[in-house]
């Protein structure tokens, strides 16, 4: 199947892509290790269910080191663009300005849990700016850890527009209208000021012109932008090299994930646990329906993946293979973590009926 | 990808149940309009995520009538494989002995939603075999209809194993057990006379060999059975075929399950508005990890459809679209159902951001 038989608009979009400047479809190693790297759900000794995941991995000169299935594969970015959605106010000294440190731009990265900490931040994030909860545009959610949903139950408390996983980058866009002395009103708007200075940073740092990147309206109602997997996974390695450099704010980000990976994500939460067990030189960041974007700092290397069907059970394997590939987390992987590399299937008994692995 | 290359276990299976007598895989009629038949996730004018389909039709002398991707693929039948799994009970006259209706045998049949009507008929069961919820084998698992999970809340409870949506078929199972003047405990397991009946009994629907069916342990406790899509079409092609025939146990089995549709699942759940929508003339059965199996009585066409990632919210526009194809259900359709046919898919603010779909 290719895939711009199977997206029709997809393939418009690639095709715009490629004129834009996107990468080269073609790895440079050839790469035949990580081929295919298709997530399967077993029971018993029969495979149930298989989720299909495309992968590209790219050094920060753009070449394209490795491939899994279509690395040019365009698909909605969703939350994995999130340290570049917060480029514009940090760059700006608008972070500063506010006098807003490690916490805030970890949460304004952040896919955070809805925890009690992760709330906490949001809350003082917005008072700093003379806002409050109602200002926010992101909807309310239920608070995506576990702890965080418990929490919230024990206190007999409904979840609020804070608890939305993406409270810290909502937060981020306002004091960014605020610094451009703007209206805050209509901030999540594709043609708001604070978006387009979003999508300018996408497309600078993906590669991808920014009238190429698809423009859509994403979970927590701003825009979400749809470029190939090899472009994410470009930026990352971007950011990682232009971290190592000195680059003050790709420091800044980098360091703000890697060192407050708990408000990245979470108690339990995928990308916490990978950075912890990566000591600081894995970034690695969550999107919706299935898509992943990761690097290793150090050597500037960017992962991007898609599980075709958008499961998330599928993207957690998956994601720690290709680090696992590129000897970039230990071996064997510290346990919690390494119980999202073969996760149980359990029936309503507790009983292990399966497992949920890379095939 | 061939599906023996992606599921080696699976081509293992298959290959016995070839010899088993499996249907050939080529359809009768070439039937190009059901191929492909995937199902994408869009958010705005972009494809985001593709389900992959698998299906196959079968009229009830085991004619291939149409065929999307493999109709051969060896699957897990799950909780379609219910109305035959009562089989054992009620053609030995073990339903009536008890002076169960039809109340019971749907109940037998449901994947129910865990309401209180659903628990009260499971209940009643069990009060009538001198035996209680702690006899049953299956978990307690959260309703799978909100309005039961929101009933259960408001009422300040807990799930039982009366709510598990198989508890009806367990009930069944354990007055096979009392039937056959043998020990109830232990019920669950392959080796049981219940379990081994059960067998015998998906054997002989399916035109799959007992020997050469998969067996593994379902999400409730028993056996669940992996076979050939086309066989499992099949199986509910001659169930039909059988009831318009006047066979007593298919008739009273298709006449619960469309007569009593609330009781095979319940609130807004799919296979009860399907079979309202039916008319009487749709019987439809809902499995795990997106196995589905459904027939049009008078015309004894079977249909069983796996969503290969094993993701539902795609199994339910590939079942509308297939039914559609065969003019088994009113055009439009009637309003609850027809948001499954077209699902629209909403951010946290409540707007509509995409669509779930037959591609």
């Amino acid at each position: 199947m290719s895939p711009t038989g199977a997206l029709p608009a997809s393939g418009r979009l690639h095709a715009r892509a490629k004129e834009a400047g996107a990468l080269s479809a073609t790895p440079m190693s050839g790469a035949g290790p990580l081929q295919p790297l298709d997530v399967v759900v077993t029971r018993g000794d029969l495979v149930e269910s298989t989720h299909r995941v495309h992968a590209a991995v790219v050094d920060a000169d753009g070449a394209l080191l490795d491939a899994v299935r279509d690395p040019a594969m365009v698909v909605w970015w969703r939350s994995c663009a999130k340290p570049f959605q917060v480029m514009p106010l940090l760059r700006s000294g608008g972070l500063d300005a506010l006098d807003w440190g490690v916490d805030e731009l970890a949460l304004a990265c952040a896919s955070h849990g809805g925890e009690p900490e992760h709330v906490a931040v949001a809350a003082r994030m917005l008072q700093s700016l003379g806002l409050e909860e109602g200002d926010l545009a992101c909807g309310p959610h239920e608070p995506l850890a576990s702890r965080g949903a418990r929490l919230l139950r024990e206190a007999g408390q409904r979840p609020s527009r804070l608890h939305n996983n993406c409270s810290g980058k909502h937060s981020a866009m306002l004091a960014r209208a605020r610094q451009l002395g703007i209206p805050t009103t209509g901030y999540e708007q594709v043609a708001h000021r604070v978006q387009q200075d979003c999508r300018r940073a996408v497309a600078e740092w993906t590669g991808v012109a920014g009238e190429a990147l698809g423009v859509g309206v994403d979970g927590c109602g701003v825009s979400v932008f749809a470029l190939p997997l090899a472009n994410m996974a470009l930026s990352y390695a971007r950011l990682a090299r232009a971290a190592g450099q000195g680059d003050d704010a790709s420091r800044r980000v980098v360091s703000a994930m890697t060192g407050q990976p708990f408000l990245v994500g979470g108690t339990d939460r995928f990308d916490t646990l990978v950075m912890e067990a990566g000591g600081g030189n894995v970034i690695c960041k969550i999107g919706a329906e299935g898509v992943h974007t990761f690097a290793i700092v150090d050597r500037g290397i960017g992962f991007a993946l898609k599980v075709e069907d958008g499961s998330p059970r599928a993207q957690f394997p998956a994601v720690l293979a290709l680090l696992d590939a590129y000897d970039a987390l230990p071996r064997p992987l510290p346990d919690p973590l390494a119980d999202f590399l073969r996760r149980p299937v359990r029936n309503t008994r507790g009983e292990q009926v399966g497992l949920i692995a890379v095939a």
